[in-house]
């Protein structure tokens, strides 16, 4: 049997959490101490629903964390591989986070709001407490802190159709990973073109609680013909999309190459990181690779030439692809080359195809099927 | 209805996650990424039966942050107030850790293993990366590490009964807060006379996953007769007993004077503490209470004076006073010397008298009924 959630002041509420719980969600997650809706009506029609329609998704877990002082960008600069020094104001950045071994802290969203002042829309660990050691340890001039900020997210196909009707034709220009700040009932909010789907969307950055019911509120009302319905972070959208989730496919053991962001690491470039010089040593037989199974069979442990060489972290049953999906992080060693390899599932061992990340279905010859 | 939980590789599993779910958790909270169970039977009867008889408690959140290095001591009481200069070998120690604001970032138990080895066996948030971001921004020569290692509570009247049946009867021998490396089955493991409750008992440091649940098994084989159960951390005794919950009770905006924790302050002490100057100069009217209502009834929001002056962080229905208790951080900024607040209750303003934490039920002339 599924066990219930325990709900405390730890365990954070949101602006949102009333009209989620008013929509019916079923279940939850917990993500930076807050509460992360997971499914509502089930997972497979929240992901036909996604592919199809508009959903709104509280992301209050998102957390920033905001570094603010003339010092910001050379602390954000430490903490990431990833070279920061053409950022434009308004940018959004995807950086790993390092610390002095090139072993991930953090894979945030960095946002420059001027020279002096960024944000980190952060994925599961307090990001807060590595920045204000840092900062601390350092001497560097900065105030480190987590701003009122809950941002929710507009997904889907339609939802640049929704998005114009509350916030005007204008958010049509903002380009991917940019962002404008715009008006909202009289109040500046960042709005982004991001979001964590591939379906398309937009990210508002919410500052005021009460305007983040009104606005939770208007969306509904003004997408009710565009089937506008309460949604969350789809597990079997976001496998399918290859988006990655910290903590589950990546953690605090692992490096950025051994996660497929080798390209977020800038190895050549003259900068003051934590981590650089770990980086450009570093050597690894490890990978985080997709896999493929013809069969619906969930597993763990991954088998190659009879022996053990890692673990499945994320998986699904794709209802577009019929197939099986997972993220694994395999040890290559003395195995490059080959295609394939065995999962131990329930129902035994079950053959798997390697494939990178993303899933490309079409070099896979894998069909989408209709709902 | 009450929502799931969605239970995925971030969130992690324990040794006795197994355990756990064969004797049929109810509801789980989660705590520093990892599942912690908050109820088997019912809150209520888990809480008579903790009273009453022994339980086995998953407390694997208490994670270790090791400090392991010539600079380790140097690094802890950098992050403390608490003077622990004087600490001994074995000796476990309540300590708020600070920041440069007099801030609090978590209040662990720190665990003296050697000079250059400590333990912070910590609640809920990121010590890990708040000490790696201090020692690599400090230059200090120490390796900060989480190791693998899953504490497991035993709890209640009967648990020094039970432990001498499986470690000996040399348990009756470690004193409150204090520690013995204690042999199981071959391994050496830390055991501590601790406990996040008031009934006594033990804390078994678990560092192998395999004579972990090997462990388990064995205790509830030979507690049969002592009516040994599952249990956890219940959120009714612990108020009773005046236990707080980072978290809950107090979060990174308080102080340790604001949570009733200033004999965990060095204030005269000539120590290398960040958070020392700004505790020397402390000055708030807020302070975390005892709050007792004689019918029962939630609330949130504490009125005085027609104002609302504070909120409530933790509550219960007390079975055993037939009370209602609850934790509230009210500022009494002007209203000094009042001994009563009101509650906003679903059932309208409720009184409540204002009482020291731990509640002192002689002082308060409520008696402890039989179940």
């Amino acid at each position: 049997m599924a066990a219930e959630i325990s709900i405390s002041r730890r365990l954070r509420s949101t602006p949102f959490t009333q009209g989620v719980t008013d929509h019916g969600v079923k279940s939850y997650t917990v993500y930076n101490n807050m509460l992360l809706p997971t499914v509502f009506r089930s997972l497979e029609e929240d992901y036909w629903h996604l592919c199809e329609h508009v959903q709104v998704w509280d992301v209050s877990v998102e957390r920033q964390v905001e570094i603010n002082g003339p010092d910001a960008f050379n602390l954000i600069q430490l903490m990431t591989p990833r070279d920061l020094s053409k950022a434009q104001v308004g940018q959004c950045f995807y950086v790993p986070l390092c610390d002095e071994d090139g072993l991930l802290i953090n894979d945030p969203i960095a946002i420059k709001h001027s020279d002096n002042l960024w944000w980190l829309s952060i994925a599961d660990s307090d990001v807060l407490l590595w920045a204000k050691g840092l900062a601390t340890g350092f001497c560097l001039d900065v105030k480190v802190s987590e701003p009122d900020v809950w941002p929710l997210a507009i997904q889907g196909p339609k939802a640049e159709e929704l998005m114009t009707r509350v916030f005007g034709e204008s958010v049509r220009d903002i380009r991917f990973f940019r962002s404008e700040m715009m008006n909202y009932s009289g109040t500046e909010m960042l709005v982004a073109r991001s979001g964590w789907s591939k379906q398309g969307g937009f990210e508002v950055y919410v500052n005021d609680a009460a305007l983040g019911s009104q606005l939770w509120d208007e969306l509904f009302e003004k997408g009710a013909d565009l089937n506008v319905g309460p949604g969350c972070p789809n597990n079997i959208e976001r496998i399918e999309s290859g988006l990655m989730s910290f903590g589950n496919d990546m953690d605090f053991k692992d490096t950025p190459y051994e996660c497929d962001l080798e390209k977020y690491v800038s190895v050549d470039a003259d900068i003051k990181s934590l981590s650089i010089e770990a980086l450009r040593k570093h050597n690894s037989t490890r990978e985080l690779v997709g896999l493929v199974l013809d069969q619906e069979a969930t597993g763990l442990t991954v088998i190659q030439n009879d022996m053990p060489i890692g673990e499945i972290r994320s998986q699904t049953w794709s209802p577009k692809y019929k197939k099986q999906l997972a993220f694994a992080m395999l040890d290559f060693a003395g195995t490059e080359g080959q295609t394939h390899v065995l999962v131990c599932t329930d129902d035994g061992l079950v053959k798997a195809r390697i494939a990178p990340i993303p899933f490309d279905f079409d070099a896979l010859e894998i069909t989408a099927h209709p709902k």
